[in-house]
C-alpha cells in the first residue's frame, strides 16, 4: 500500500472555529488522542500569537509520543527583517517541535494589496525563513497559503514561491486552498502539475470547505500525487471548516489503497468521539463514517437489504471504522425492523402473530396521534411491554395541580405544583415550587417517589425539548415533549404528547422514571 | 447561461433523516418556500407507503405553485404484476403530481440478491412503469437506484436498465449514487460516459454524503454532463444526508456559469433558514453560503486582509447568497446593518450617538439572556421604541393565574386561566377555560382586551414554536417561545423567553397584541 502522512491541525486551524477555546489541559489530551489514533504530525499552535499556546509547548515536550511528531505553526519572517532577528521565527525554535509549519503567500494580489510589499521581498521572506529553519534542525512543512487562487491568477508567480521553498528545504510543500473556493476539477488538474513539476517532492494538501468540497477536493489532490494530507479530525476550522479528516482516511485507506494510520482505523469512531467530548462539541450524528447515523437505516426496504446483503445499502463495513448498524422505527420502517426491536424486548414474540399484530396497530395510532419512538426507546420499550400486560407500575397518580402566576407570589418562583400518589396502597401527597409548572411538578414527583424508591436520587434529567405539532392551532397546538434521563451508567429517552405542555411533559417524566425503576430492579 | 433542473427531496430523502418526522402542514409550509425559491421540481413524498403523504397530496392539489412541479416518488411495479393492476404505481397516478419519479434496480447485485429476480424481470418492471405513467401524461423522473456501484460492477447491464427507462419514455435519466460511497473521479468519468451513450437525453444525478463528497460528486457529474440535480435543502437525508443543494446551486451558478433559480440566489440563506426552522432543526452554523459561520472572520489577519479587499479571504460575496460577513472579534460586527434598520423604527437616529450606543447595549443584554430578533422583528421594533420612550402601551397586567389540572375538572380541559388587566384607568377581569394553561391565558386575554379594543378580533395567532435553550438544565432550563401573528393582511413574529414557559409565552403573547394594535393606530 501507499504511505501516506496525515497531518492534523485540529489544535490550530480547528481553534479559529467559531465558539471553540482549547485549555492548555484540552490541547494535550487531543494530542494524546491524536498520537494513539497514529497521525503523522500535529499541527498544535502559534507559539507567537497565542501565549496559552507557548504554555502548551512547554507541557507537551515531556509527552512521550509513540506516532506522531508535534508541529508548531507560524508565519514566515516580518518584511525588511534579518530572519535571526525576528520574533515569530524565533519563537517557532523555542517551541521544541520536531516539525514546524510555516505558511507565506502565493497569491500575488495578497502580496501586492494585503502585505503591501513588493513581489520580490516576499519571495525573499519564504526563502529566508524556510532556510533558517531547515538549518536548525526542523522538518519544515511549507503551507502555500491561497495556492490554488494564486496559480489561477498568476501561474508563474505562484510556482515560483514553491521553488523558493523547495530550495530552501522544505520537506513538505503544501498547497492550500486558504478560501475554500476552488473547484474539485481546479484542484485536481493543479496539484498535478504541480507534482509534475516538483517531481519527487513531498506535495501536500489542505481545504477549507467553504463549497462543501474539502473532503472530496483532498482526495482528488491525493489522486493527483499529494502525499500529505492536512486536515482537522472532526471537520472543525474557521468559518465552513477543514477537510474532516475522519472522512478523508477511510476513504483514502479502504477505497483507494493508501495506508495512513498504520492499521490502527477501527478506533477511528472512537477517537472522533473523544475529541468532540475534549472540545465540548457533540459529534453531528450525520458525519460520514463515524456519525451515529452513519450506518442507520430507517426505510423498509434499506432494512430489508442489508439484512440480507450488507454491501446492498452500506458502501464499507461498520465496524471497519468501529462505527455499528442501527436500525429506526418510523412510519417508513417496514415490518421486519420492527420484529427484530420486539424480539430484544419481549422475546418469542416473533410467533405470536396476534400480539404483533396488536402492537402494529397500537404504534400506527401512537405515531399518528404525534408520538415518535425513534428517538425514544424506553417509551417504546414500556409501550410493548405494557401492551403485552409484561408492565407492572411503579406508582400511580391520583391528582396534581400545578398553577402558574404573575406576579410572583414568593418573590423568588412563579409556580408551583401539589400532587397525590400511589405505592402499593400507600399515598403520597407532596408539593412544591418551580421556574415553571412543568418544573415545579417534576420537583414534586421525586420527592414523593424518593420516600419508597431512594435509589431515584441517582436519576436525573439532562435533556428536555418541546416540539410544536401542528403549529397552525397556535397556543392550542398538540405538543411532544421528548426527556432525556441517565442515572451515571445509562441514558434513556422518553416521550409525551398532548395539547397540554404539562400533560405531555408528565406523560415522558412518568415513563423515565418507570424506566428507570424496571431497569433498577 | 446554461439552464440546470433542481429537485429538492427533502420531504421525501430527507424525511429519512434520523429525527425527522414532518407534519402535513410542516410539508405544505416547505413546499411554499421551495416554490418561491424556485427550484425545478418537489418531490413530496410516497403516497404508497404513508398515509399521511396521500393526505398531503390531497392538500397539496390547492397550492397554486409559481416555479415548481409537485413530484409523487415510487417503486417500480412488483414482480409478476400488471403495471395497471399494481396499486404502488396506481396510487402514483392518483397523487394527482404532474410530475413522478420512480425508482428501479440497476446494480445485479440487487435484482438477484435483494429483489431475487432475474435480470429480464427487472427490465420488464422498468418499461412497464415507465411507460404506463408517461402514457398517463406523467413526466417521469427515472431514479436509476444504486447506478455507480452497479455500473461498476457490470456496466452492461446497468446500461440496458437505463435504457429500458428511455425507450419507455422516461424524461429524465438519474443517476443515483444511494449508498453513497463512489469516488469523485468515478461519478466524473461514469456520467461522462452515461451522456455519450444517451447523447441528448435529460442525464440526473442524486448523490448521498456517506463519504463526504455528496456537493463535490454533484458538480463533478454536472460538470460531465448532468443536466438535472437532485438534494435536500440543508442535506438532510438518510444516513449521512443527501447532496446539499444549498451548497450546489450557489457553486454551479456562481462559479459554473449555470442557471439554476432563475435569479432568486440571494434568497437562500433565508430559504435554508426557514426550511429548517420548519422541520425543527438549528441551521449548522458551519454550512457552506447559508450558515452563520460562513462568513465569519476570527482571525486577526483573516479580518485586516477582508477589511482591504473582500475576496482576499472570501471566495464569493455573502450578499450574493443572501448571508452576512461577521468580524468576530469585533463588537462593531454588523453595525451598519443595524443602523440601517434602526433608522426604519426611528427615523433620524442615526445622528444620536447615545442612542444608539443605548440599544446596542440592550440588544447585547437581551441576546445573552436568549433573545433571538432575527426571527421576530416585531418585538425588535418593540424593544426599540419602547427603549427611546417612543411607545405608549395599550394595557397593563395587574395579574395572572394559570391552573393545569390531572384529572380535568370538567371532564373536557385540563387547565384554566384567570387574569386581571387595564386600559386606561379601567380595570376587566376575566376567566377561560384551555387546553394547556397558555392556550387558557391567551383565550383569557383576548376576551378582556376585545371589550375595549374591538378590532382585535382579527388578530389571530398562526404559529407558535418553543424552543428549549440551555437543555442541560432539563425541566429547569431556559425557553424560547416564537409567536406568529396574522391579521389577514400581514404577519409578525414576537419572542418571549423565560425559565417558565407561561412567562415567556405571556411575553411573546403581549408584545403580538401591542404590534397589533400599534400598526392598527
Amino acid at each position: 500500500m501507499k504511505q501516506l502522512e496525515i497531518l492534523d491541525t485540529t489544535l490550530r486551524d480547528g481553534a479559529q472555529s467559531e465558539g471553540i477555546s482549547f485549555s492548555v489541559s484540552d490541547k494535550l489530551a487531543i494530542v494524546k488522542v491524536l498520537d494513539e489514533f497514529g497521525v503523522t504530525f500535529i499541527e498544535a499552535g502559534n507559539p507567537v500569537s497565542n501565549p496559552k499556546d507557548m504554555e502548551f509547548f512547554d507541557k507537551a515536550a515531556d509527552l512521550q509520543l509513540k506516532n506522531a511528531r508535534l508541529c508548531a505553526f507560524g508565519s514566515t519572517r516580518r518584511k525588511n527583517t534579518a530572519v535571526e532577528e525576528d520574533e515569530n521565527v524565533r519563537s517557532l525554535l523555542s517551541a521544541n517541535t520536531p516539525a514546524v509549519s510555516v505558511f507565506g503567500k502565493t497569491w500575488d494580489l495578497h502580496v501586492t494589496e494585503v502585505l503591501r510589499i513588493s513581489l520580490e521581498e516576499n519571495l525573499a521572506m519564504v526563502s529566508d525563513t524556510v532556510g533558517y529553519l531547515t538549518k536548525n534542525g526542523k522538518e519544515v512543512v511549507f503551507d502555500a497559503e491561497h495556492f490554488f487562487d494564486g496559480y489561477i491568477n498568476n501561474p508563474e508567480y505562484a510556482l515560483k514561491v514553491l521553488k523558493a521553498a523547495h530550495k530552501a528545504g522544505a520537506a513538505v510543500l503544501c498547497l492550500c486552498d486558504t478560501n475554500g473556493g476552488t473547484g474539485p476539477l481546479e484542484v485536481y488538474t493543479i496539484t498535478k502539475e504541480v507534482c509534475r513539476v516538483f517531481e519527487g517532492a513531498r506535495v501536500g494538501i489542505h481545504c477549507h470547505n467553504d463549497t462543501g468540497c474539502a473532503v472530496a477536493n483532498t482526495i482528488l489532490s491525493v489522486q493527483a500525487g499529494a502525499v500529505h494530507v492536512q486536515g482537522t479530525f472532526t471537520g472543525i476550522g474557521e468559518r465552513c471548516g477543514n477537510a474532516n479528516l475522519s472522512a478523508v482516511i477511510p476513504t483514502l485507506q479502504l477505497k483507494n489503497g493508501y495506508e495512513c494510520v498504520n492499521g490502527r482505523l477501527e478506533k477511528l469512531t472512537n477517537a472522533a468521539l473523544k475529541i468532540s467530548e475534549i472540545s465540548n462539541l457533540s459529534l453531528q450524528s450525520n458525519l460520514p463514517y463515524v456519525g451515529a447515523s452513519a450506518f442507520a437505516h430507517k426505510g423498509g426496504m434499506h432494512i430489508d437489504g442489508v439484512n440480507k446483503i450488507s454491501k446492498s445499502f452500506e458502501h464499507v463495513e461498520p465496524n471497519t471504522v468501529g462505527n455499528k448498524r442501527r436500525f429506526l422505527l418510523s412510519e417508513v420502517a417496514g415490518k421486519n425492523a420492527l420484529l427484530a426491536k420486539l424480539e430484544g424486548i419481549a422475546p418469542g414474540i416473533a410467533q405470536q402473530k396476534e400480539q404483533i399484530s396488536l402492537i402494529l396497530n397500537l404504534l400506527k395510532d401512537k405515531e399518528h396521534e404525534g408520538y415518535q419512538f425513534e428517538a425514544a426507546d424506553a417509551s417504546f420499550e414500556l409501550l410493548v411491554k405494557r401492551a403485552l400486560g409484561l408492565f407492572t407500575p411503579h406508582f400511580s397518580l391520583d391528582m396534581y395541580r400545578t398553577s402558574g402566576e404573575y406576579p410572583s407570589p414568593d418573590g423568588e418562583t412563579n409556580a408551583s405544583a401539589m400532587l397525590k400518589i400511589q405505592v402499593n396502597g400507600e399515598t403520597e401527597t407532596t408539593a412544591a415550587m418551580g421556574n415553571g409548572p412543568v418544573h415545579a411538578l417534576d420537583t414534586a414527583l421525586r420527592k414523593a417517589l424518593t420516600v419508597f424508591y431512594p435509589q431515584l436520587a441517582q436519576v436525573h434529567l439532562i435533556d428536555y425539548k418541546v416540539r410544536v405539532l401542528e403549529a397552525k392551532q397556535a397556543t392550542g397546538a398538540t405538543v411532544r415533549v421528548l426527556i432525556e434521563s441517565a442515572d451515571g451508567s445509562r441514558k434513556w429517552t422518553t416521550v409525551g404528547v398532548s395539547t397540554d405542555i404539562i400533560a405531555a411533559s408528565w406523560e415522558a417524566l412518568v415513563d423515565s422514571i418507570e424506566y428507570a425503576l424496571m431497569r433498577q430492579n
